[in-house]
């Protein structure tokens, strides 16, 4: 195996990590033994915490956690953990103001990812802009939340930045979607130079042509940066008689120009099979939505929500699973192209 | 009536005109009595020629026209006329280049607008992007088409630029879809410093409350600026049991925050009635792409696309236009509001 490295230069010894267990087949990634971490009615008012994101935080994590209230509609929640495992959650949903410092709430929140760049921690989401789009924040102390202008007009879902710049710019993935529960889904990335005008939109790659992910996918967790190019994790979506399967698939895009694919796993990285996973709100959803890292090992932990119902975590290495991405890449070629027509 | 002008200090004594006819009820915009004015099979290779966008050039007329080629692909074709009214189109369709001078082609390009902005004409189309969505190019001498970055990810139709920037910036509206003929759709706008990065999106207005435009409104013609606001003609989209049916409204959009909207008339001021608007490759469709207006006298002419298949003209004059949309006013509160959530 080649020498396949993380090279964020972040060391993280105190990540969350089991090894791999003995006997495991197919691809290198191994569900934590006590999932799922975060089970139903975890604070007073939510039913349930899933598809969430965290981040390294003085010393131990933080993290915004998608808080399904008990009357349905979702907001973000803070919480902490000492070992990224065990959370405590805020019982106010994150409050957010605009430049002004005035309130200013979304109409809802769903599905938030949490990345740091130069110093600043950036919450993307999935809000309500006349329209399922992108709602974007900044926090540096996790107290005051400062909403930025929506990046895109609808329709659109998953969106995660970039953990650094790309030639002095902001790069956000995300995937244009429909009103509804849309049956079609690319991913695409887009520049921005200050976070207000976006722009230089680029096609990364479409839905799948194996059918793990042949209805639609959509980026998961902020990439990785690796020796081999930036690792992402991604969902995929399949149909079936009784409604979406969501899996977790893998790709390595170009490090300078990410919306160039050079390497897709044919194959699902994990898909659901636990109680916890095939059983829930919704039934049949692994979506991953953030990851830890640890340079010096290689370690790399998932972070996925389960049925719309919970947090799982996973376990992989970075040297295995880049190979294994690698050993089983398939490309169109709307993959390899630069993605502008 | 209250003095209501075109303030944009263009006169076009030579703009295409026919007085009001006696016996005229209803909203004051009449159709020209030769309509169509482009007819089927209009050039060699072209079955069809509609929803097409003019502008005053050199004394003379010129225009983008959506040419529906005979296998079935829509391109635009640059076309020429003296009086506005007869055309001559180029053989060969619209080429564009990039900004490094190299040969790109849109995959396809249809309902093309064209708007003159500082000196630069801009041509915004639908295209592919891996999905519908915005093209743009600019000229300054309708031989040279350059492309510049796509604006907007899919999925998305109907722009329509202003033909000035406000606060330093281009303004352009657009009609957020789905990948087909999409069920749903309210007209947003979004500013650009450059024409590379967009941002500070707006919901201008939802689709309508009343029946003729239920299902969807689009943007159709570059506003005119008068002295009650923007006068912006759009195209209301209901839905019936054998198709959709695509009307011509009204609304006044505030000079200054264009998100805004002052009037909304609540009536359509054109549907489908002739023979050309009724039959043709799509039934039942008025389509508005542009209009020549003329400060000194207040006129207006209107071109639209009628039945996929033609283009047509109608006149009105701004006095009686705008006072027929004040007067049949109904707002709603997405209509009012500044459109940021």
């Amino acid at each position: 195996m080649m020498q396949i490295k993380i090279t964020n230069g972040e060391n993280l010894p105190n990540i969350p990590w089991q090894e791999k267990p003995e006997g495991l087949t197919g691809a290198p990634v191994w569900r934590y033994t006590e999932n799922p971490v975060i089970k139903r009615n975890p604070v007073e008012g939510v039913a349930r915490i899933f598809n969430s994101a965290v981040v390294p935080y003085e010393g131990a994590f933080i993290g915004v956690f998608r808080g399904e209230q008990v009357n349905g509609i979702p907001y973000i929640y803070l919480g902490r953990s000492e070992n990224g495992i065990d959370w405590t959650f805020d019982k106010e949903k994150i409050h957010f103001v605009n430049e002004k410092g005035e309130e200013f709430e979304p109409v809802y929140a769903y599905d938030p990812r949490l990345v740091k760049i130069e110093d600043v921690y950036y919450i993307i989401w999935c809000g309500d802009f006349y329209g399922a789009s992108i709602g974007l924040a900044k926090t540096t102390d996790f107290k005051t939340f400062t909403r930025l202008e929506n990046p895109f007009i609808p329709f659109n879902r998953n969106a995660v930045l970039f953990p650094r710049k790309m030639n002095g710019n902001f790069v956000m993935m995300s995937r244009p979607s429909d009103s509804g529960h849309t049956p079609f889904g690319d991913i695409f990335l887009s520049e921005s130079p200050d976070m207000v005008y976006w722009g230089k939109h680029r096609h990364v790659m479409g839905k799948g042509n194996e059918w793990w992910d042949a209805v639609k996918i959509g980026g998961g967790s902020a990439p990785i940066e690796t020796s081999e190019g930036w690792l992402l994790f991604f969902h995929g979506v399949t149909g079936t008689c009784n409604g979406l399967v969501y899996s977790i698939g893998g790709a390595i895009l170009d490090v300078d120009n990410p919306s160039i694919v050079k390497y897709r796993c044919e194959n699902f990285l994990l898909t659901p099979q636990e109680w916890y996973e095939e059983r829930g709100f919704v039934g049949n959803v692994c979506f991953p939505c953030a990851t830890l890292q640890d340079s010096d090992t290689g370690r790399i932990a998932i972070y996925y929500g389960a049925a719309d119902t919970y947090v799982a975590m996973a376990f992989t290495k970075v040297d295995e699973v880049v190979d294994y991405i690698k050993t089983h890449s398939k490309l169109t070629e709307s993959d390899i192209e630069l993605g502008i027509r």
